[in-house]
């Protein structure tokens, strides 16, 4: 686990969407978030207190999260100084960049002598166990996706804060490198070995009080051909009880597969819960979650009604509308 | 390249199912297996010679094999005194276990002593791409199971035979440790990371003259919760054009699950069918293979013709009675 809260680093930011994962942080645990740090140039803004280094250690901040992504993920020399600086003053590295953090021979050293951590969330850190299929205590939800990056992270997230506001036991469970550096744990799904995924998920999700939700983040896509397997394992290792299915209704084709046509949501729907069944005969699929970033209110709206009298399930955008009837439905299970 | 022949270690293997390693290469390579190993305890017999390692390297024996496997895929500590002896009178190492022999610090050193090389073939050689989905030419056929060890990779080795006794072209695609030992090529599926296992089959099943048929070797099954997203990987990374299903009958659960009936060969069928169609939509099952070994003869005929009459399609052992109507089948293809 890497240790909170932490401050925020967005860098030289290029734009705002360069740093969606302190956004992420910002907006699904602002408990973590004490301040942010930015440098020269930076173009984006969390609007959480702009902090020196020793400032926010003196408020409490143990990680520097690299919140923010350049092109190539890579890790910037022109950030460098300020790494080092950090954890000179006893912070420990959080990244979830394609390039590690351990593989800067300069910043291994630094961390080495002020004994500081350094956490690459890309990587996994356990030796994950082989899925024994053995039935589980308390409950758990999935979100399975038409596509990938539909909003599977966005739906479980705000399912969670709304168990929370009501009083319920929940735990999101992060199995992407953004959820990951979010609630400071997880699962890095994709980087797992094959013979290991399902096993990583049994061990993400373990045993649990009979009334707690567990809820899975969901990764690429039964129908996308380069994940689907990511996405299998993700069925089978979290046993679900519970199915919500993601969708983006404007996409022409799936992500990054230009000859590849979406699923239906029912085809989806039909598919991942035949296959959740073997490992849970008693899964159901509760709702549908669209993510209507790219429509206007009145389409969203129509989208929304449309799909819930066609499939019969709650179907809500959880950005727009809240995640309450998601939420609701998890009360029949 | 490993050098041949090969002393085949059976250890003590707890099963005759945990030697199928050696069991492969003695069936489809028997001019490499000059002999067996066994230590005390062993359940397994390949009916090859028992010999000492001094009489195998006299007889000249270049590697010791390990064809066994235990759940986890670890280097027995049990092993150990056999495996430094074997280097000591001058063999090489093979082995396709989940724990490397590389990370066996004395046993590097015992070979660094004596000057003889360490094969791990589970490791992946090669930097494997995420998998695109383009089409590509030439025929693939998949093996897909209702279980783990269930005889895909022994029927897609005799559809090969068959075909290459036909004149026709025919290529068998090794996913697993057995199947890279026996062939000296392939891709250790089941060790690739999650994001690249499509990719790999991708790379694994190239372009090929419109007549050829890669012959896909089969890895866990859409029924294993522990391995289902390594099958679903080689579904939409094969983007097989022919199916065929394989089933071992007498089965009392899953390989290694307890709790987990098998399915039935009608809903590996329709699942696996379905699946295939996102990546290729010409998909066909063609054929069953059953894996009849714990069967009689009267037994084993009598389920194959119930089988055939009940799914309308070409049923047989081919490792009893041979692979030619499974070939006969791809001619409609």
């Amino acid at each position: 686990m890497i240790e909170t809260p932490y401050l925020l680093f967005l860098g030289d930011a290029p734009d705002p969407l360069a740093a969606k994962v302190a956004q992420g942080i910002r907006d699904w645990r602002p408990e973590f978030a004490i301040g942010q740090y930015r440098m020269d140039g930076c173009k984006a803004d969390m609007k959480l207190p702009d902090m020196s280094l020793a400032e926010a250690h003196a408020k409490g901040a143990r990680t520097l999260v690299i919140g923010v992504a350049n092109r190539g993920g890579v890790i910037s020399e022109s950030w460098k100084a300020v790494l080092h600086t950090a954890l000179e003053q006893g912070f420990d590295l959080a990244s979830g960049l394609h390039n590690l953090l351990r593989d800067e021979i300069d910043l291994v050293e630094t961390a080495r002598q002020h004994g500081r951590m350094l956490h690459d969330v890309r990587v996994p850190s356990v030796k994950y166990p082989i899925a024994n299929g053995v039935k589980r205590s308390g409950k758990r939800l999935l979100a399975v996706g038409t596509d990938c990056s539909c909003g599977k992270m966005y739906t479980t997230l705000a399912m969670e804060a709304e168990m929370r506001a009501r009083g319920q036991k929940a735990t999101f469970r992060a199995t992407g490198q953004t959820g990951i550096l979010i609630t400071g744990g997880g699962v890095p799904l994709d980087a797992v070995i094959a013979d290991f995924m399902a096993g990583s998920i049994e061990y993400l999700t373990p045993d649990a009080d009979a009334g707690h939700w567990d809820l899975i983040e969901g990764q690429g896509s039964l129908f996308h051909v380069s994940y689907s397997g990511v996405t299998l394992a993700l069925i089978h290792g979290g046993q679900p009880d519970a199915l919500v299915i993601c969708h983006e209704p404007t996409r022409s084709h799936m992500r990054g597969l230009p000859g590849y046509k979406l699923p239906g949501i029912e085809a989806v729907r039909d598919m991942a819960l035949a296959l959740a069944r073997v490992a849970n005969p008693a899964c159901q699929v509760v709702g549908v979650s669209i993510n209507t970033q790219h429509l206007f209110e009145a389409e969203a709206t129509r989208y929304l009604a449309e799909t819930e009298a066609r499939l019969g399930l709650p179907t809500v955008d959880p950005f727009r509308h809240g995640a309450g009837r998601l939420v609701d439905a998890l009360a029949a299970i």
